[in-house]
């Protein structure tokens, strides 16, 4: 019998035979943590009484998700962070730098057939090219900084074959909305998602990051996708290491097998309070939202805000509306000022913040205030998300985003196409 | 016996002949309020059952120290202010938009000879442009958005002569430190300075809104300048609406008049934790930093990021040290990108924020960790003042900071001069 993606990643880096549902012990390519999740790691590693990071240069703390700090209290936990990274020489990602999971690719520390956990929930999002990358607490974070090595239920597998190509208007965020929606918040619970099929081929890397971020919101413990062509050319972008491509046998065992055409899908959202509450946009356009967010580790890269200015262009966003828009990390904002696409933004009205989380994770950078509903490319719409458990959150595109942003009412983006 | 600025704006706005220590009431061309201020003034106007604003124009609410928002309690306020803009009309700079002291001016609401009132202890800005321009609290705000009129002492003036040139690396943020530290925190008390000589005249309006910007940090209530050609110039970039510049009389009568010679100036830091506790940059070169500000009212403009990036471009900011960038209004950021400075900035390792107050008055945005110092361009180094009473925070100028940041101590700007 063949294997899944993820029985061979976990094979690999374990020396076992994977299969699903056996308990395996994996060596780790990679361990991040961001600054949410880091503070408690360092205290349950001075708890296990750790000697040092198994291997300084693979592990990495990322200070995203309040950066810079908005809090007094915050700002010491940072402080522990930064003394730790300096104490055992392990890489720091300070305030300005990005989102963790934009980083990680990124900057090259992880590739096809990678095994990385991070303390962060949306680890997932490296499945996309072609990693095995998962979420875990901060105790098993301490675990894996120390040792390098970390055990793992081997996940079954669900298939997603997605047949067709996405419509003009239409993007891989409405994809994965859709998929969530469908299969619901739990219906891939502890699985691999493995997402094939032709419109996943024909989206570029940076779209299939959307798809494999959101694997968590249905349950999945990885958003694995195979590496072509295009994934290894970015990969390469990004680091001189080589890595092999994990390929699924033709005869892997799958839990089950769904097959979709996209190719007459409309855009999606995602309403209040969960994110399998999704529907095409519309059955939702004209509810009035005061405000839009476009970033996070979901839609916060350099294609994401080209597709918002390009809506944006020569226009400006609706004066009861506020435009907050957070590139994913340092240089998607270079790029992004390089292209002109940051400047359109502003132009339009945006008020760009930091690299970083905040206004998704409701730690700063944009809380709403009681009653208003939001817009967001974020991938988490549960009540109280954005630091007010009075906000209305709704999960879109980009597209969509920016296209509410100049009514102030949801609005399908494909009104302002050009 | 003939009248100094501040006698004559204050006779021509009240119709009296207005002489130091009288009271006189004047009608106010301008009123503002920031978001630290305006709720409690909402509160009052609704206490003081006012009808309305005078003018709706002519009153504006800025939305700059909370930026976007970092708490719930926050946004309701926001959403406060932004009710009552949309119920009377005033002008609403939210979001994204900028520090309330670099709009007002930017956006044409101010000019020679002007009469403004702001709930912000900076409102002096303006003094620069040969208004008067004060700080008042939330009560008189809300009584000036009624009546459009408001009492004033005339105050005594001051007048200081500063002779020379300023020599190079060596800046206004410099001169006002210098003259602050001579003066003392409260040697102007209720005072008008008005600031005159070689020295201001050579100055950009851009360095002399630093100035008049710290006049409050003497105690004085106006920082005033006389309107030369620059002045004019620059007035009717930003507006094409006239004003006639107000000149002191020959014969007018000074509390006191004090000269200096600038020629052969140091960079000036001021020590924690009072803004007169005043030394040359050479008696603390070498005292480590953590974090360092550029921004706020005092030195967040185009000018202040160009000698920042002059000194940064091709640099890089020590790895001990955060690097915070406030650009003071959107129209700032964009030409910082169309110059390619902030690009420099972030190249070099800068964490830009949303224009705004942020980091100077410790709402969000970089708040400092117990025992860190922090160099800053703001105008305020008080106990906590940056959102932590364990912290210590020098100021000196963008150059001063960007030199420190490149050393993580704090560093003399002219070693790194071009």
């Amino acid at each position: 019998m063949g294997k899944t993606i993820a029985e061979k990643i976990l094979s690999a880096k374990s020396g076992q035979d994977a299969r699903a549902n056996e308990i395996v012990v994996a060596d780790l390519d990679f361990v991040m943590g961001q600054d949410g999740t880091s503070p408690l790691a360092i205290q349950a590693f001075e708890e296990m009484q750790g000697d040092g990071p198994f291997d300084p240069r693979r592990v990495a703390m990322v200070i995203d998700h309040s950066a810079p700090s908005p809090l007094e209290g915050v700002s010491r936990l940072h402080a522990k962070m930064r003394d730790f990274a300096r104490r055992y020489g392990i890489i720091l990602y300070d305030i300005g730098e990005g989102v963790c999971h934009q980083l990680l690719p990124e900057k090259g520390h992880v590739g096809p057939g990678s095994l990385v956990i991070g303390a962060d929930s949306h680890t997932c999002t490296y499945g996309a090219i072609n990693a095995f990358a998962t979420g875990v607490g901060s105790t098993d974070l301490a675990a894996g900084i120390i040792s390098g090595k970390m055990w793992f239920k081997v996940p079954e597998t669900i298939k997603f074959v997605i047949n067709g190509r996405l419509p003009k208007g239409v993007y891989s965020k409405d994809l994965i909305l859709y998929l969530i929606g469908d299969v619901t918040a739990d219906g891939a619970t502890y699985m691999a998602a493995e997402y094939t099929g032709e419109a996943i081929k024909t989206l570029s890397v940076e779209a299939r990051f959307t798809i494999s971020n959101m694997a968590i919101e249905m349950g999945a413990k990885v958003g694995l996708m195979e590496a072509d062509e295009k994934t290894m050319e970015w990969v390469r972008k990004h680091t001189d290491r080589t890595f092999e491509p994990v390929e699924a046998d033709p005869d892997a065992a799958y839990a089950a097998v769904k097959e979709y055409d996209v190719s007459e899908l409309e855009p999606q959202v995602a309403k209040p309070h969960t994110v399998d509450n999704v529907v095409p946009v519309s059955q939702v356009a004209g509810t009035p939202v005061q405000q839009g967010v476009i970033g996070t580790c979901t839609n916060g890269r350099l294609e994401d805000l080209r597709v918002a200015a390009s809506i944006l262009e020569g226009r400006k966003i609706h004066p009861n509306f506020r435009l907050i828009v957070a590139p994913a990390s340092r240089q998607v904002m270079l790029d992004a000022i390089r292209e002109g696409v940051l400047q359109t933004l502003i132009e339009a009205g945006a008020a760009v913040v930091t690299p970083g989380c905040g206004p998704c994770v409701g730690t700063h950078n944009g809380i709403p205030s009681d009653g208003e509903s939001v817009i967001s490319t974020a991938n988490r719409n549960f009540k109280g998300r954005m630091g007010n458990n009075k906000a209305f959150i709704y999960l879109g595109s980009p597209a969509t985003v920016a296209a509410s942003a100049i009514t102030g009412i949801i609005t399908d983006p494909r009104e302002f196409l050009k």
